[in-house]
């Protein structure tokens, strides 16, 4: 059914291109194909994305932003700092263990799209280590951490890096091992270990 | 020249197969290519390895303990354990940032060879944390780290994957990256906030 362009959104656009690249593959979807899909013409779909390239980055950052939203109740929560660490890495590696076992034909054409958005990308992980950050600063603040010795930032990017094994895609083929649940634990125990006072 | 049967010793036929596998490339090289490169008959090579797989894997295996080999000072040294960990896992990281830096061509042959022999590259990571075992045991003994609240083994392991980003190979495309190296001293430094008593 066509769509008036008064009633087309952004939000729309986004979420019709999502499923035009799940069902075209990111190396054929076109604007053309979105516009098709909505019932309107691509100049529409240009009016709020002004290049293809523009449309593709969007529709990255919408995917990925879904994890940011997951993860903030932890971030955010009441319960002590130590607690929301372990459960913010749990609920990262459970989103990407279910994105990447769950609909792999989207993540792989997401891994094509990040592939193409280094940018996108960046301030992606920048998010999941503020969160990160925003976590270990409650946490020093209530003395369930020690106060880093390098500064907030950098422990909190290498918590997101020494658990890379556990949310970073290229170790997607690992998540199914069952050794992968006990590894999760050692890993994170190392990392408790390493903030307490 | 021709070698005689006498003097084919197996090292000298995995010497001359990584070359070879190295010319051809692992889809190409078969076992006349390296009995010809030997200038013996496959039945020469067939008498020190029974199969093309068994002589894969035992280039694979002789190819991976190259690092083993070069990482025993740290596992085995005198100095504290501290600083062979910390010198352990630098040596590591050098190591597989030259592999994949400096000669790219075989480190894809090898990607390829140890996609075949799941075996061979368990028993190389088992030989890998055994050494990070050797280096937190003298450690704990020497009262430089703390006893561990998981068992040594587990811990360990721990630390090799708390440390997957600085030498698992899914991750090269990322070490030449100018931030890699404050990367991977923070991580270091948290793993051994982690350990210290």
């Amino acid at each position: 059914m066509a769509a008036s362009t008064e009633t087309l959104t952004a939000e729309r656009i986004l979420e019709v291109t999502e499923e035009v690249l799940r069902r075209y593959g990111p190396a054929k979807a076109t604007v053309v194909d979105v516009a098709r899909a909505l019932g309107v013409s691509h100049g529409s779909v240009y009016r709020h994305f002004r290049t293809k390239a523009a449309l593709r980055e969007a529709v990255t950052e919408r995917w990925l932003h879904r994890t940011i939203t997951a993860l903030e109740p932890y971030a955010e929560g009441d319960s002590p700092a130590d607690e929301r660490l372990t459960g913010w890495l749990t609920a990262l590696f459970a989103l990407k263990r279910t994105k990447a076992g769950g609909d792999p034909e989207l993540m792989a054409t997401f891994q094509v799209l990040i592939g193409e958005n280094s940018a996108v990308v960046d301030r992606h992980e920048q998010h999941l280590v503020d969160q990160i950050a925003q976590i270990l600063a409650s946490g020093v603040r209530d003395d369930v951490f020690a106060a880093p010795q390098q500064d907030l930032a950098t422990t909190a990017r290498a918590v997101f890096h020494a658990t890379d094994r556990f949310h970073n895609p290229a170790h997607a083929a690992e998540w199914t091992s069952p050794a992968s649940e006990a590894a999760f634990d050692a890993v994170v125990a190392l990392v408790q270990r390493a903030l307490r006072p």
